[in-house]
């Protein structure tokens, strides 16, 4: 069973490239791309990181329940296509969904067995250094960081805690989380007909009796 | 909070080799040392891969309660030492523990917070090999056969379960194992004093209000 993994963060705290730098690393898992009606950053493609799209455009997908979730963010939407989700699911392909930390709670709302990851700043310095280096005004950067100090604590709610002071350490960490999910007892058990050579090992374990375990 | 990962599997399936490896790799980890009273096998180091010791010697350690759990498998005793859990546990040195699958039930049994892992072998064909390489006389494979044949059903019963069909990926897949366990909510809100710089962050995680969370 293809599996959904959320990965949230203060604005700021690094979600995309650690993201970005998982993709390169794993298989099996497509990002999901989030429709925004922000303006791209440099370096940014459409279809990449995000569709861009109009104000008017979003509000048209809205109505058409085009979304999972959706919410704005700084003046800006975002949303959460459910096509992609869906088609990864049917498709047997994990996603990997980057969103903010209202976002991540909405889509746990919807998928409860969704397996969320907060990303925390290793502290508030590091959050203003890359707000400023990101070309935010300061009124913006100092919203953002408000915002950041009562997101901080929503880490609790969380299914699994990454401190993201080592871009490559948060990496592996996010990459371990999805390889241990994979090996966990149902989805190895549900999946087991792809990956285990043998006939006789897949009817023991599927359907023989175990040997001394009390019930 | 220290934790105990159990590594368990039929005979023969390799369990011995992974765990080696995988302690070559990861830190913060220590093999719970098992006693027996078997024949050391070649290569077996007393104190490193087991403590050898004499049938009588083991049932004097049985009456002074040393054992965590102890069982007889294949006419042999083996038996987890108490005070080694118990001081990985002080310390906050995870505990790793390769046992046979009753065994690994008793333990789950003792300590409900164990991450039990199930080793399960790519095919019995293979497992028969393997016995056969390690020297066993055919009436006695053919009973650790039986037995596997009896076990692996035990799989549908673990937290995790692995198959060791590429040793380097069953490593990789138990070190992710490990480490994704360190990153569990609980775990990282537990060492928070360790392991994050800033005494901000931490105390927003600790004891700040979770922005827009519904309870």
């Amino acid at each position: 069973m293809a599996k959904l993994f959320v990965l949230s963060a203060p604005s700021g705290t690094g979600k995309s490239t650690i993201a970005s730098k998982l993709l390169q690393q794993i298989e099996g898992i497509k990002k999901i791309v989030t429709v925004t009606t922000r303006t791209p950053r440099p370096g940014e493609s459409d279809g990449v990181d995000y569709f861009f799209i109009t104000k008017e455009e979003f509000e048209k997908r809205i109505k058409e329940e085009h979304f999972l979730e959706y919410a704005e963010v700084y003046g800006n939407y975002y949303g959460t296509p459910k096509d992609q989700v869906e088609r990864n699911l049917k498709e047997g392909v994990d996603s990997l969904l980057v969103i903010d930390v209202q976002g991540a709670f909405r889509v746990k709302e919807i998928f409860p067995s969704a397996v969320t990851v907060f990303l925390l700043p290793p502290s508030l310095e590091e959050l203003k250094r890359r707000m400023i280096s990101r070309g935010y005004r300061d009124s913006n950067a100092r919203l953002r960081l408000e915002t950041a100090k009562k997101e901080i604590p929503c880490a609790r709610e969380f299914d699994y805690i990454i401190i993201n002071d080592f871009v490559d350490k948060a990496v592996y960490q996010l990459k371990s989380i999805i390889t241990a999910s994979r090996c966990e007892r149902e989805s190895v058990l549900e999946v087991l007909k792809n990956v285990l050579p043998s006939e006789e090992i897949r009817s023991l374990v599927k359907g023989g009796e175990c040997y001394g375990k009390k019930t």
